[in-house]
């Protein structure tokens, strides 16, 4: 028997295009195109790396303190990560191990079946309606709570559901009050809402977080806080819950957030005025491009997240993508059956913008 | 049915203590007591931090590229990772897929029965030999290879081998020959030799892995290279095992290490002048202070580390900790009864040395 024999053999998960080339237009990876708050520049220059030689402090407790400050909520709420994908990552293999599936919408974050292929947890992909938003009741009826589950589904029940809010890539948003009916119709099992894009005009379940110990909400320091390049992500949930996940953290490594993302990131978060004026200069950036992505006749479902997932009804998805490609426009787009046709564009900006509807302007003029 | 019925309950790895207070001579997580190499404090003063913005590159290049070049290996036999401990997590959670035990020695890096458990693989821990030293016929004849393990351990069979080299925390090292005896006689797992603490005056496996395609052998920043705090481990491999692990990994996470670990990690490692001198104070540290503790009376395996894992005959451990602890010395220890009478010294500068050898001649003195 050879060793391959006992390999975990997995696909992974693809992530958008990191280009090393200068003076291309970068908008397929929904980073934020302002930097981040001035004082992670200021700070940085006095940085004593003589203490990189001792481990960094493995409760975070710089950063969790920061990030309890911030939202208001007890530090034994609060729970940081590699980014919300290692935050993600530990909340499926801390609270998925039913052997009922869980659900999550069949057009989502793409890395959700991944992580249930990685661990091994079985999972039901639940179809969007056509316009891409969610049937609360296609997440209820499982447990004691309610009865519109299909009699398959109930049967088949339900170990754990995970909805991004607002939605990826389509960036369509659902309301908190169906948060809410999903969380209390599922109190069996845990609960993930994603909210990667929450700053961008849609609204947190954090409030709920009181009233469900079930429920976990993730959030991310790579959009919104414009430092994806320094890998931070957050959790909220009961206490309880984070306890239980910070056990599986701990049993993973002990020390998975490095000084300089501890330190930037607490320094980072406490800056409310730079962030409201930088999100808000994104939203009014991406209302702008809505109505100039109208004009031209591309077609969207409302997008309340750094990014608008568009198709034209007379180009096809793959056609646009390669006209950008070819004038250093970089977006993204997914060989999947359903949105095929789509691209998805994250707001640069208002610069940027001007210069992808110009090039969009130009190449539908062509034939 | 309660949602805490799924969560996948564990007892953590508990890290040694990072005590927030000055004035503290800290012996107890193995750190290095001197700075980074010269250029990690030039770089980082020169940060642009508007890049943080922009997601890190995901293949690591800049310091997979730094760390084939130095060890003069291809890039395709290299993996990286958040500290060896996120390296070690993935490997055991990627190469460990038998129902067969995986191996280790009863007394080793205690984080190795801890991943064991949070991913639930079988695993059987080896005793050690009266003076710590590995017996190598335990690890032997499990496969077509050899024939010495017992009738009982055959039947048991081994789906994988992981050995600290040197141990920890006894110090101990194993000669490269008996290394290559246990990796050859089990060609059908994987055998990770986990070389935290090479650096100090051990040989290291690479060589073998040209050889053996089920070797992987894993080293780190956090001793040698005096980066605990950016938190960078690495492995090396066949092409065949790096390919694996790596696809277990973008299956986690596409982003485990953040802009600051790569650019400056890679600074760090290319630094040979600099390396080959703070290592050698710290061999010349040791051996120094060997010498001094045995005119103490204290008793320990030679070691080749930069700790020395000590016992008194006249003294207990829990005494001896108490009383440096009340002297504001933190050295580690451990309530597991093999070795609860022993403390773990790491190796600090030489003037922390004179202070503990100086307490413990003091503190021996009473009664």
């Amino acid at each position: 028997m050879n060793w391959e024999a006992n390999v975990r053999k997995v696909v992974p998960y693809t992530p958008g295009e990191q280009p090393k080339i200068k003076n291309i237009i970068k908008l397929n990876t929904n980073e934020n195109p302002y930097p981040p708050a001035p004082a992670v520049a200021e700070r940085i220059k006095e940085t004593d790396v003589s203490d990189y030689r001792k481990y960094p402090d493995p409760t975070c407790s710089v950063l969790v303190d920061a990030i309890a400050d911030y939202y208001n909520v007890d530090k034994k709420n609060v729970f940081v990560g590699v980014g919300s994908d290692d935050v993600l990552a530990m909340a499926f293999l801390a609270f998925f191990n039913s052997e009922k599936p869980v659900l999550f919408p069949d057009i989502t974050y793409s890395f959700y079946d991944v992580w249930a292929q990685l661990y091994r947890i079985p999972y039901r992909q639940v179809p969007l309606k056509d316009d891409f938003t969610i049937d609360v009741d296609d997440y209820t009826g499982y447990g004691a709570g309610g009865s519109k589950a299909s009699d398959e589904q109930k049967k088949e029940g339900c170990g754990g559901i995970v909805i991004a809010n607002p939605n990826a890539p389509t960036g369509v948003f659902l309301g908190l009050s169906a948060i809410e009916k999903i969380v209390a119709d599922n109190r069996d099992v845990v609960v993930i809402v994603d909210e990667a894009y929450v700053d961008f005009g849609a609204e947190s379940a954090l409030p709920l977080i009181n009233k469900y110990d079930n429920l976990l909400v993730v959030q991310t320091f790579s959009k919104s806080r414009s430092m994806a390049g320094m890998r931070i992500g957050y959790a909220f949930g009961s206490e309880k819950l984070i306890k239980y996940l910070s056990d599986v953290k701990f049993s993973f490594n002990s020390y998975t957030m490095n000084m300089p993302s501890l330190e930037l990131g607490a320094l980072a978060i406490a800056d409310k005025e730079y962030f409201e004026e930088t999100r808000n200069k994104i939203i009014a950036t991406r209302e702008r491009t809505k109505v100039k992505l109208k004009e031209l006749g591309f077609e969207f479902a409302d997008s309340k997240t750094n990014f608008i997932f568009v198709k034209h009804p007379q180009r096809s998805g793959k056609e646009i993508f390669d006209a950008l490609r070819q004038r250093n426009i970089i977006v993204r787009r997914w060989d999947i059956e359903r949105i095929s046709e789509y691209l998805r564009i994250s707001i640069g900006t208002d610069e940027e913008m001007d210069q992808l509807i110009k090039a969009l302007k130009e190449e539908l003029k062509k034939c």
